[in-house]
C-alpha cells in the first residue's frame, strides 16, 4: 500500500476505534424485557434506527434516499461521544446542548480523512437542520423508537423522570413531517400508554 | 391508513420489537476503555460494522454495492436472537451453528410482511455464502473489527480464552477475499498482539 494510502487508512481506524466510544453512552430509553431490562446506549440505539429506516422508509411523506437515511441515522449521534446524551425532557440540558454539539462535530469527524469528515459531518447538519426529506424520515424514526421502547417497558422512563402526555406529544410532533402514517401510529401508542397508566396525563 | 396497509405496518412493527433483543446477546469482544470495559453486544457490533462498511469501502478488492453491505451487517447477526452467539474460536458450537441459525432465521423474518422478509432473508443467505462481492467485504469486516477490538484491549478476550496466533490467522485470512488491504492491515495488527504478548505464539 502507497505511504498515502496508509496514512489514510491510518485515520480510517483512528476513527473507528474512537467511535467505539458511542457504546457506552448511555440514554434514557430502556431495553429488554423485564428480566434483563437497562438503559439503552446510543450505538445500539442508531443500529435499531438503521434497520427501522430501511423496514419503514414506505411510510415516509415523500420519495427518499433511504441509504442516505441509514447513513444519517448511524452518525447522528457520533457527537455525544464528548457532548453526552441530553434527555429530550431535560429543559437544562438542552440550553447549551447545540454548543456542546458543535465542539463535539468539530472534533470527532475531523479524525477522518478531509473527505470523509466532510462527508459525515455533512450527514450530520443534514440531520439536526430537518429540512430535507431525508432528515425529517431520519428524526421522524430518532423519535418513534423511543415512544416504542418506552410503550414496551410500561412507561418506566416516562414515569421516572415526570414526563407528561402533552410533553411526548409535543416532542413527537415533528414525526408527522417525516411520516403522517408514523405519527398516527404513534399518537395511538401514546393514547394507549396513557389509557394503561404508563404516561400521566 | 387502509385496514391492509395497518396490517403491514403491524408486522414491521413487530419484529422491529422483536429485534431490540438482540441488545442483549453478547460477543466475547470487549468494548470500551479499561474503566468501563464490557463484553460486547451483537446490536452495538452490527452499527459499528455498518459505518465500517461506508469508511472502508473504498479498500474492497472490486466494486461494490455499499449500501447493500451496510443492509447485510444489520441483519448478518440477528439469527443470534434465537440461536445465540456462537464463539468463533468455539469448536464445539460450530457443530450445529447452522442448525440452530436457519431455524432462527425462519422464525425471526417470518415476522415481517413477506416481500420484506424474502428481501431481508436473501441478505442473510448472501452474507452467509459468501461468494459475492458485498457478502465478501461484508465477512471481511465482520472478522476486521474483533481483530481491532482484540488488539485495543490487550488480548483481553483472546487470553481468556487461549486463542493462538494461528488460530487467528485461520480465521481471518478470508478477509483478504474481500480486501487484501485490510487483510495486510490485520496481519500487522496480529503481528504486533504476538509482540506486545497480547497473544500467545
Amino acid at each position: 500500500m502507497p505511504a498515502n494510502d496508509q496514512e489514510r487508512l491510518s485515520r480510517q481506524i483512528a476513527f473507528i476505534l474512537e467511535i467505539d466510544r458511542l457504546k457506552h453512552v448511555l440514554r434514557r430509553s430502556l431495553t429488554g424485557s423485564p428480566g434483563e431490562r437497562r438503559r439503552e446506549n446510543s450505538a445500539e440505539h442508531s443500529w435499531h434506527l438503521a434497520l427501522m429506516a430501511v423496514l419503514l422508509a414506505e411510510h415516509a411523506n415523500g420519495a427518499i434516499d433511504v441509504s442516505r437515511v441509514v447513513k444519517m441515522v448511524l452518525v447522528h449521534d457520533l457527537v455525544e461521544i464528548d457532548a453526552g446524551d441530553s434527555y429530550c425532557y431535560d429543559d437544562r440540558a438542552a440550553l447549551d446542548k447545540e454548543a456542546r454539539e458543535q465542539c463535539a462535530a468539530e472534533r470527532i469527524f475531523a479524525l477522518l480523512p478531509e473527505d470523509q469528515a466532510l462527508e459525515m459531518r455533512g450527514l450530520w447538519d443534514d440531520f439536526e437542520a430537518r429540512q430535507t426529506p431525508e432528515a425529517k424520515f431520519a428524526n421522524a424514526i430518532d423519535r418513534l423508537q423511543p415512544v416504542m421502547l418506552n410503550h414496551y417497558s410500561q412507561g418506566q422512563a416516562w414515569r421516572e423522570n415526570g414526563v407528561t402526555r402533552d410533553r411526548v406529544i409535543a416532542r413527537n410532533r415533528p414525526i408527522e413531517e417525516g411520516s403522517a402514517g408514523l405519527w398516527a401510529f404513534a399518537r395511538g401508542l401514546i393514547e394507549d400508554a396513557v389509557k394503561k397508566g404508563y404516561l400521566e396525563k
